[in-house]
């Protein structure tokens, strides 16, 4: 059980594992000297567990988190996109329930001029993930060697990619050990995992949508904003124009969850329709990428020239050509019928009349993974066809008998559970609710709140 | 990095692991689980590291730390000494430097008719070890198996001996993860894995000497008496009669530092000499024993008993028939200048005339395993013959260029970095201190302190 020593170290392990839980500070080059002993395996793991342990317990300041995220961007490849002549914008989302922005950001943004190198992952638990639902677009390919994601680039300025084993080793090393020692749950660990990925797609600006609600990991919304505080001053240590919005995820977002269903409706509002929430939290996000991208003075004017894109019908033919530039098949966007879809409906009926009071939006999730629309395990593999379809959101008036959501399923046994979870998950009361639930709750910009 | 799963596991690691983290009180199953799987190897390391740094950074409240000390006293062998036909008592002591208490009481109190069947460990860093002390008594074999330990208990009803393999196996494992973990600081995982192991030598009653100081573990006092209410309260808990003394350990205990030289102090004790001081501590720690193990109605009572039995050398009697039962030379015991000894001598002198105000006790104790008398890791050996006597102490005038300290060694080149330890953990100043330590700092006895 003790440290190798090849070369005299720098540091002795121990000395940073007690340095932090006595409520110390480590240096730029304890953290590095941390990140890269956990990536090339010279570190136990039983010694990081405890570091790890002691920073979800003690904390760490801006600096730490800045360089741990550094550190752990250094820990593999970082993208050079410094050919393409005009500025890299992305979006991160925290994840929800039917939160499909990304599907109708990147072409939006890069029909305005930028470029958006996206790189998205799965989804896991009750949250989808973008590249689920790219791959219900039949052909679509999110494993692009880079080469073929720079051709993309150049030829359409969007290309919505997986990340790649070269990406941020250390951070799926430690991810690894995180989620079997019980330290997820530390915002400044989260921040730098999510900061080190996105940060080493080389974008010069980042629109974090960080969500806080019953469906969002995110719970309370103090949560949201310190840690959407937390990732802005981390971006912005290492040279990054960043701004996040803490948006709703009490309810999901428009009204598809699943995956095909998903991909329709993001195809309806680049076609300028779509439900209102999902529109106008793609044109607020658009908005401040464009912004921050320096394609807009103002996130005002950026709204009206993101409004102005859709109507044009440029950011429909921007998502149809990086559909093709991935090898998807554009007859199934040209008509999102021919999307994977599955036959059999179960109507989820309201047991009595009243209003939409809240909705416990995580199990609407829970029940999409259960129809097989997601994964419990990274293992699993999910089925493009299946979903619920969102009729009555919070505050909506509902008659008895009246359909919730529809499920979209392959028969009525596989839609029980879901059926059950989907019920549940409703609160029907007498009286409208006091407020709905306000869609952008807070922007974080340049040290305002 | 995932669970074994051989048959379904009762509790889930990473669910005791977030527990603990968010501060929880864990039950005794599930101690029981966590300290069952780190024995049997079937839970990873790296969470067990995290569960204590969760455990250091949150504690544990009485129950769960009685139910780790009675977890890991049953991962192994407990003695069964019920055919001893009278209370079993015993004396820990949390380490010092001159510490060498446990040679004179465990044969004073077995000459009152209690059986000591004492399981001692070896000096690690500053603080010297009562095994090591007993080695230098050539042929003293402190390995002896447990039916000869028993002859030994039975035939003088005193015995000390090393732990062996058997003995709390889950402390073994847990103190080799906590020494490279930074989990070692913990007043929980501290008492039980004394507790653990003290409880598993099947004795009736459990003194404890929690030192306090300058040359102690527990620099603070608070802590010392945290600790020990702490140890007193879990082996109440466990069935056990229990008291601790808070003990002075802001100078080295007599005057001897070194393990022959250590017994040879010791001897003196026994025939009624020695310094005050460790008489004093002795005759007050056999009362408690005395008085727990109801040979004795009071303290009081125990402390003049006591004292009769050093004064009919009864004590020295017993020490002497004790050492030939375990092989050593009796020879050493009757004539202690046959001991082994350094015949080098250098003197640590005053650099001026005035009054030793304090010693930096932990100091003394380093240079003492400098000189090879004590070791900074396990696998070091110790010679017996060298050490320090201790000429000046607290309070004590000494004149420019009286010696303070005499080092016993075989060279004035191995005494070099002793010598100048020595001389810097000595503060003259020209007046007397305020006030001397008090040997004895407090008692804690039935939830009195």
């Amino acid at each position: 059980m003790s440290q190798p020593s090849a070369s005299p170290a720098p540091f002795r392990v121990i000395d940073l594992i007690r340095k932090k839980r006595d409520g110390g500070t480590l240096s730029t080059a304890e953290i590095g000297y941390l990140v890269a002993g956990c990536t090339d395996g010279s570190i136990p793991d039983y010694q990081m567990a405890a570091w790890l342990m002691a920073v979800v317990l003690k904390g760490m300041n801006r600096e730490e988190t800045a360089a741990l995220t550094d550190a752990m961007l250094h820990s593999g490849e970082v993208l050079d996109l410094s050919f393409l002549p005009a500025k890299k914008v992305d979006k991160h989302s925290t994840g929800g329930v039917g939160a499909k922005t990304s599907l109708v950001l990147a072409p939006l943004v890069a029909a305005a001029g930028l470029y958006v190198p996206m790189i998205s992952g799965r989804g896991l638990g009750h949250t989808g993930g973008t590249l689920d639902k790219l791959e219900s677009i039949p052909g679509f390919r999110v494993g692009l060697p880079v080469a073929e994601f720079h051709r993309v680039l150049k030829a359409c300025r969007a290309s919505m990619i997986g990340q790649t084993e070269k990406v941020a080793p250390a951070d799926r090393k430690l991810y690894a050990l995180r989620d079997v020692t019980g330290t997820v749950e530390s915002p400044y660990l989260i921040c730098a995992s999510i900061m080190s990925k996105k940060l080493a797609e080389g974008t010069d600006a980042l629109v974090l949508d960080v969500k806080t609600g019953s469906g969002a990991f995110m719970k309370k919304e103090e949560d949201a904003v310190f840690l959407a505080q937390l990732m802005v001053e981390t971006g912005e240590l290492m040279g990054k124009q960043m701004a996040a919005l803490i948006t709703d995820m009490n309810q999901p977002l428009g009204h598809m969850v699943g995956n095909a269903l998903e991909v329709q409706e993001c195809i309806e509002v680049l076609h300028g329709g779509g439900p209102a929430d999902l529109r106008d939290l793609c044109i607020e996000l658009a908005a401040w990428m464009l912004f921050l991208g320096e394609a807009a003075k103002t996130v005002a004017e950026g709204k009206k020239r993101a409004a102005e894109i859709i109507a044009s019908g440029n950011a429909f033919d921007r998502f149809r050509q990086m559909v093709e530039l991935h090898g998807g098949d554009i007859s199934t966007i040209d008509d999102p019928t021919r999307l994977p879809s599955a036959d059999h409906r179960v109507e989820v009926s309201s047991p009595q009349a009243g209003y939409v009071s809240s909705i416990a939006c995580e199990q609407v999730g829970t029940a999409c993974v259960i129809l097989g629309g997601g994964r419990e395990r990274k293992e699993d593999s999910v089925d493009p066809a299946v979903g619920i379809v969102v009729h009555k959101k919070i505050g909506d008036r509902v008659g008895a008998g009246e359909s919730l959501c529809t499920i979209h399923c392959h028969s009525d046994a596989q839609a029980a559970l879901a059926k059950t979870l989907v019920r549940e998950s409703y609160q029907i009361s007498a009286a409208p609710p006091a407020s709905k639930p306000s869609l952008i709750r807070r922007v974080i910009y340049k040290g305002e709140y």
